[in-house]
């Protein structure tokens, strides 16, 4: 195990129904707050009037800025600090998914700042960045279980000149508060609360497979976040009023980043880092380039590390081996997951989303550029040079 | 999955060494810290002169408070508040245990209110108690894996005049930081490392068999928890100074009670409770005592849950059932239980404690007394009265 540190200063109300609880712990916080959210889908489901609505029982009476979009952009964020600045907001409310909720954070931190938020952005070794050392106090109400942004300290912003999207990574980012209400999942389309499901598994499969460190516990602890997806993602496709699963989903997300998962881990298994040059030039959900990359890159790893691919089919998808290698292990044991993702519609290739190899190569510079770190690879049990990445992606067509 | 609110505002110092952090971390705190220890070990480990040492190199002079007894005395708490008052400390340091810790916390409720400290312990239904609103800050320096005080807002004092045992909780009574520097532990007698592993074990296993929810997650992150105690404790027994093992058991004693693991279900399973009531009127360890009673407590319970007992047979000791009915797998996932408590040399009877039955009667009343909470029974799936008590406290002779 690796020594850490770990922060968690977010409190978490948590549970059918605590949306009511919102416009109390709000005053506790502030008293002109900018609710931060999408173009469309809160306004549709009546979750932002319902929201206000909590608000106004308080004498509360937000600013709204509804125009995030899918994979946020820098220049949106911008304008969002500028907007909190001259309304004379003292806190930020991040209403949706992770879009919205990233976007608050960066929102909190130009407010204070009024900087671009791109100044704050880590792009790749060598560029300056500046530090957030302030933001505006921040309350996070998601609306799908999927990114963890509501107990994490980082977002990730698109910079829709550049095509780059990459990360703003503070203490000061921690939501002071997150309502996390499955209910507000209810009315969360399929396809959202499927990708959901595959970023909580992808957040706490990249530590799983280090190569760096091995670490029981938190093994362990994966293992039961993924099989908790497994297990009642299907029930919420199924039904997706069914609270029990709806429940499990989210508190699954909330934890998967929330640090306990995978402190004590070394990094690796760079899945996200491969799908943010895919979504950073093609505007697919992060849920579906998680999915699309998962199979490809777990076969080009388990070169370096079978067992771990065996355990993860001994331990989630309850496999046995007798008469097999541990080759042949690591293989059935990425068919299971494979299987998995075939069953909520997510065994995906690049021609399943209209893509074609025309920016393999510029992704795969994106990506050692950003997420090299000063190498000319990723750390993974096999590491990932550039040539490994368009193998990957190759793989994936 | 029951709702809950979770907050931990504990910064976490986890690692082999990282004892070296601690001066430099508590000036960020304050500038005089009363360090609570018990009578012994931690000067005769030298672990003490190293953390005066530590605080030295930082220019911090502590005052030293080392009177704490196992079972931490409420009389000797309220000496130390008094000590904190007299010599202006504005910071406590719990150093050593689970007794050390929560005596800490005691202290520092108590040099802020003045009073007594069994004034804010709930020491059962219709006493008036006085809850701890404000105390000083609060540091934790845990030698043993076992409460889990590093990351809670409780601490459990005895009254040596009537022989009860009851807790004080509080938001304030969080510590502010926990250096958990599992190296520290390496001088752990074997007798505390195996009472603390029970200890762990016992933490997430009270919620894994409430009868009052269910929840999927909790419980396989409960079996995360236990597995890891059942593996690496014989490893820590076999070499004290193995790290890993160390470092699994002291994050696993962090996480148990940090909320994480047992929110959103119910109580019940009161095996705490019962333990409570042996070690207030006899001088044996928590761990000794929860080890005896688990196996009966465990035995009455399966009558009405055995499904959950076959689950733990499956989920955490790999046991596969075929021709057995669910009660007969309940009860040979016990024995499971039961070989590994003698395994680590705790399947324990009264008898062999020195205990015959002449308390059963008093102790029993004591249970309902304190955690009857208004009912003449205790949460459990199987619920236990004072006939049940004396049946279990009978089983164990």
């Amino acid at each position: 195990m690796l020594n850490f540190e770990f922060i968690l200063p977010t409190k978490i109300i948590f549970g059918a129904g605590e949306i009511k609880k919102l416009g109390k712990e709000i005053k506790k916080i502030g008293s002109k707050p900018l609710i931060v959210t999408g173009r469309k889908a809160m306004r549709q489901t009546g979750i932002l009037d319902k929201v206000i609505g909590i608000l106004k029982e308080v004498n509360v009476k937000p600013v709204v800025f509804e125009k995030i979009e899918p994979n946020p952009r820098a220049k949106t964020v911008d304008e969002g600090g500028k907007l909190a600045r001259d309304e004379g907001c003292d806190l930020v409310v991040g209403l949706g998914g992770g879009s919205a909720m990233d976007a608050a954070k960066g929102i909190a931190a130009v407010a204070v700042s009024k900087r671009p938020v791109w100044d704050h952005v880590y792009s790749g070794e060598g560029e300056t960045y500046i530090p957030v050392r302030k933001a505006l106090p921040l309350v996070c109400v998601p609306t799908v279980a999927a990114t963890g942004s509501e107990a994490d300290s980082g977002g990730i912003i698109t910079n829709s000149e550049t095509n780059e999207k990459a990360g703003i990574f503070s203490n000061a980012l921690f939501p002071a508060l997150s309502v996390v209400d499955p209910e507000l999942t209810f009315t969360c389309p399929e396809d959202y609360t499927i990708d959901g499901g595959i970023d909580i598994i992808s957040h706490v499969l990249e530590s799983y497979f280090t190569g760096t460190s091995t670490a029981y516990l938190q093994d362990r602890l994966s293992e039961s976040i993924v099989k908790t997806v497994i297990h009642y993602l299907p029930l919420a496709i199924k039904n997706p009023r069914d609270i029990e699963a709806r429940s499990h989903l989210s508190w699954s997300s909330t934890l998967a980043l929330s640090g306990l998962i995978n402190i004590g881990r070394g990094g690796g298994f760079p899945l996200h880092a491969l799908e943010h040059a895919v979504s950073g030039h093609y505007d697919i959900s992060h849920g579906c380039g998680l999915a699309l990359l998962m199979p490809a890159l777990m076969k080009y790893t388990s070169v370096a590390r079978p067992e771990k691919f065996m355990e993860m089919g001994m331990n989630i998808f309850d496999l046995r081996f007798e008469d097999e290698s541990v080759e042949q292990a690591a293989a059935k044991s990425i068919d299971a997951m494979k299987e998995f993702l075939d069953s909520v519609k997510r065994l995906l290739r690049f021609s399943d989303l209209g893509i074609g190899d025309e920016k393999f190569e510029i992704m795969a510079d994106d990506i050692i550029k950003i997420y090299g770190h000063g190498k000319n690879y990723l750390d993974n049990p096999r590491p990932i040079d550039k040539t490994g990445i368009l193998e990957i992606f190759k793989n994936t067509l």
